[in-house]
């Protein structure tokens, strides 16, 4: 009983905590930043917001007899690519939607807490454990689509020629100074555990954990910056195919590609566009919004290449042991 | 002096009657309604409320010297397809603008109106009265965006599953009770004067008065009636290719047109969506958004064909004269 | 009986002069040539034979008791939009068709050809009179489809890098000298007959003969010349949304149009492509391959507009009539 | 010199039989074979013809001072994907090109051929011995076009409604009789030597020869028959969301798959379309033709799992090892 109360307390902090960040990201918009879709693969902020509610309607509180589904056909418009629960709304057609309205969007999210935070008491009075899991991936679908609905509405505001600064205040400072000089941190090779192992919450597609036999390799100590890549820029990067994937040469061409999305030539020099308007670049900051194209040719240009998955989770278990955080590359009883 | 404050005055009455109009079919609407575009050809319910302001910032305040446009961006972003007036926004991509917001948008129009109402000061003061047709042009600009702005959201509406009613209160009765025998009224061959002449306003494409030989020919004297129109589905009307020209043809086939356009399968029937929300269709009603290539099928189907522009106008015509209206289809001095 | 002699006399050798002609447009073709197809609205040369005999087969030989067709899927291959005929192959696929052969395509004209001749020496003993008209619309229509196959057949060698020169020999000389001043030849407004009456072969779209009015206008006494165009093109023509219709500068925008179609920048000049190769252009000949689009922004351009059908077939009336051929623009019995 | 007159006589042996079985393949094609193009991403048998004697042409013998071009348009033409080799035609149009003819295509092999003799000639007598890399590269080269060939061929073939058998004779028969009952291979986990090392020769991407760790697997003994596909389309495969990935059920609803490409409704049943035409399908012969979605679709039908490069290579060289071919699955001096 007491293990109960323990699960239940911690979901529903969790729970009330990722619905209210999601909801303080849309603080600053008005109503018709939530309407807007830019492209196929984007949602409306508004869609993001019904869909992420519909997820705990659709597949916790439909698990229980007697809930009665908010509005009967949101399930149709906010369902997004679960083929098997059933049609759908055609996913490039989002933002024709001007209903449900925001107003109308939030109080079904109202509901749906409402119902969920009724759940979580009967969770915590021992009933129902068996959806504690289904909740637990609820609200990591939630923080995914709080990344991407900041990413949706960031594509949608660089849309608009008047360039909106939709978060007020300035941006935020770079935490500490120069980036430093570049260094790489070698591995000797090594059959690595890769992959979510025991304890802790992980999407089906990180585990089982399982050995990859990793070769030698080093691996760069901090991200590029866009300093590093203005270089790359100036040296013919975005001209010289030799540089490129076949298909990232294909996509320079097709789209004109001259520097990193949200890069806009102003006044002579380049700027970037943020959420909170344009600013200048600072060469010390990390280059963002490159596509793994442009990433594999900057590699190629600066003499390395990308680093594969498992050399990625290598190196960061490195850095998380070194950190004293967790037990390392090996598995649990087995030396590295 | 008096004929400029005749002149004056009775454009102020119209400027504030038809500027009024268009505001208050959108009354009804929540802001989200006046964001979405449901087709490359369509606009937002905003744009149309920002371009007929453009409309008259950029061809009559701007001719002023000292008018400061509103925003410098507006331009750019609310003119249509006036090449010679400069770049323009793209047309599909209206509907990713959520900026300027409603509220903006309406306070562009109280700027407008502001400084077109000074103006109308001016001219009735004698001044500017070489502005008074640009007026005219653009207030008849406007009405004919007041029809774009509701068949525009009348089919973002209809892409919207969940139908919603857009405007309140039951649908309008239709005057009048059942459609009648439909009769053909005869006319002679003749030469006729066809276009606008003296007098009024017109858009450039309905002048000059011109000659036209029109041979004998029979109007019905009323329109098609949807049950005339279920006649022809019921005979097969969108199966039969021998009924259709072959463009009309290809759009049957490729669209999989089988009623017209907002006729709705529900609940074994066919009902219309309306902006009133759905409703049952009247048999006695007037068929409508029926595309040029369906209602020549229909015709072929009955026997006949569409009149001609100059047809129609005859018999247009004939119908003022009948009712006292004008001279008929002959122009002054000169016998038919 | 020596009705029906003349009748088919007359088709054999209309027949037999029509058929050779189309095959003597392919004696200098490789079989390869007959193949491709450039543009979904092109067809291949070698499709255009197989359609022109299918025709034949189709509506004349088709519709007697016990004539085999050559093959039971050519029907379905050479059939073009005759939806009612049945199901065809889909017209932007021609391309992808290698068989019949060109030979077995030739051995399919030679079977209906001996089909038809027997059918004409039928006709000529008095038995089925009824298929001589059809006959004669095969004819005309294996014309219209000479026309075709040299255009599609420009456009496909157009495509070609290579530029090949299919037919052999020089250009053949324009005839007389330089195009002399253009003069504009005055027409006074009159209800002109318009339109195909008795006698001889017309498709059912240049009838019935019918009255129109057409205003007082002035035709050119002459094509306008490729110098003539030049000019217009170096007054920056392409370039001047003002001299175009809104389509028309929409396709100049979206097709990148600087000059006619065939018109290739060579070594500092402009030549034109024919099926004789590359050659350069005279600015005494007319020019050729202008779309509608083009025509118009030239006439504008020179102060003028294109002639409606109706002036065109006054002029063209008027002008056969001071040849003496036929008796001008008025109906037989009735006064202009 | 021996060594030279060695390396020459092997590459002048394989050079022989590669081009003539290239061409051998096209023996029996007429003309018009050779052009069309059935899609964007194959190519006519022409353009493999003169491609695979473009490589020769550019990256043999024109490293070579004093080698003319057969044709200076040919390099353009013919050069496929090698963007640093300078412009290309455009892949897409690949089958609107009706010249050069094959008959001049023939020719420029024999151009080649005569100048890639005379060049190994010369590498037998010791010059030139840092391009006999390049040859053999180049005769790999043609290999992969062989199948390539054959592939778009086949496909095109497929897209005639005449379906033409191009290979005459009956289709070869399947070697052996049932395919008896599937059984899986077990293999126990083991780091792996994988890709090509020294001797012979092998593309880039199968080098270098490198370590993986292999979990514990098994992999069936034999392909999957026919046979064994239709019970999984029998029971539904192709309907059941839940059996394919994302991407995939996307393919079959896109595409309105429903069997094996080249699998073909006729008769009631179903037939299989090959270069000698449509034949019945044999339960017992490999299914083929199947994309890796349906691939993908039916292992985990089957209750299984495609294998990973990794795992059939390993499966591969324990084959190969049992044959006592290669060593097997270790580097050279190093035990397993
Ligand atoms: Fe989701
Ligand atoms: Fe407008
Ligand atoms: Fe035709
Ligand atoms: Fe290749």
């Amino acid at each position: 009983m007491e293990q109960a109360e323990r699960v239940a307390g911690g979901l529903r902090a969790r729970y009330d905590a990722v619905r209210a960040f999601t909801e303080s990201l849309c603080a600053p918009l008005c109503a018709e930043d939530y309407v807007v879709q830019s492209m196929p693969d984007a949602s409306p902020v508004k869609w993001h917001l019904a869909h992420t509610a519909w997820f705990f309607e659709a597949f916790v509180l439909g698990q229980r007899a007697g809930y009665a589904p908010f509005h009967p056909q949101f399930g149709y418009l906010f369902n997004s690519y679960y083929v098997t629960v059933g049609e759908r709304h055609s996913r490039p057609r989002r933002g024709v939607l001007s209903r449900p309205t925001v107003e109308e969007t939030y109080r079904y999210r109202r509901h749906v807490d409402e119902h969920m935070r009724a759940l979580l008491d009967e969770i915590a009075a021992g009933r129902h454990l068996d959806l504690a899991f289904t909740i637990e991936v609820g609200l990591h679908h939630e923080q995914q689509h709080q990344e991407l609905l900041l990413t949706d509405l960031k594509h949608a505001m660089a849309q608009n020629p008047l360039r909106p600064a939709i978060f007020g205040g300035a941006p935020p400072g770079r935490r500490g100074g120069a980036a430093g000089e570049l260094r790489f941190v070698e591995h000797a090779d090594a059959v690595r555990w890769i992959g979510h192992g025991e304890g802790g919450f992980a999407f089906d597609n990180e585990a089982p954990r399982h050995r990859v036999f990793v070769g030698a390799f080093a691996l760069a100590d901090r991200p590029v910056t866009c300093g590093e890549y203005l270089e790359f820029m100036r040296d013919g990067g975005y001209a010289r195919p030799e540089l490129w994937l076949s298909g990232g040469w294909d996509a320079v061409v097709a789209n004109r590609w001259e520097a990193p999305l949200y890069w806009e030539p102003r006044d002579g020099g380049l700027q970037l566009f943020t959420l909170r308007g344009l600013r200048a670049i600072d060469a010390d900051e990390p280059v963002c919004h490159v596509s793994h194209y442009e990433a594999d040719a900057y590699a190629r240009w600066a003499g390395a290449r990308l680093p594969t998955e498992a050399e990625w989770e290598t190196a960061a278990q490195g850095a998380l042991a070194a950190a004293g955080e967790v037990a390392g590359g090996a598995a649990p009883g087995e030396a590295a």
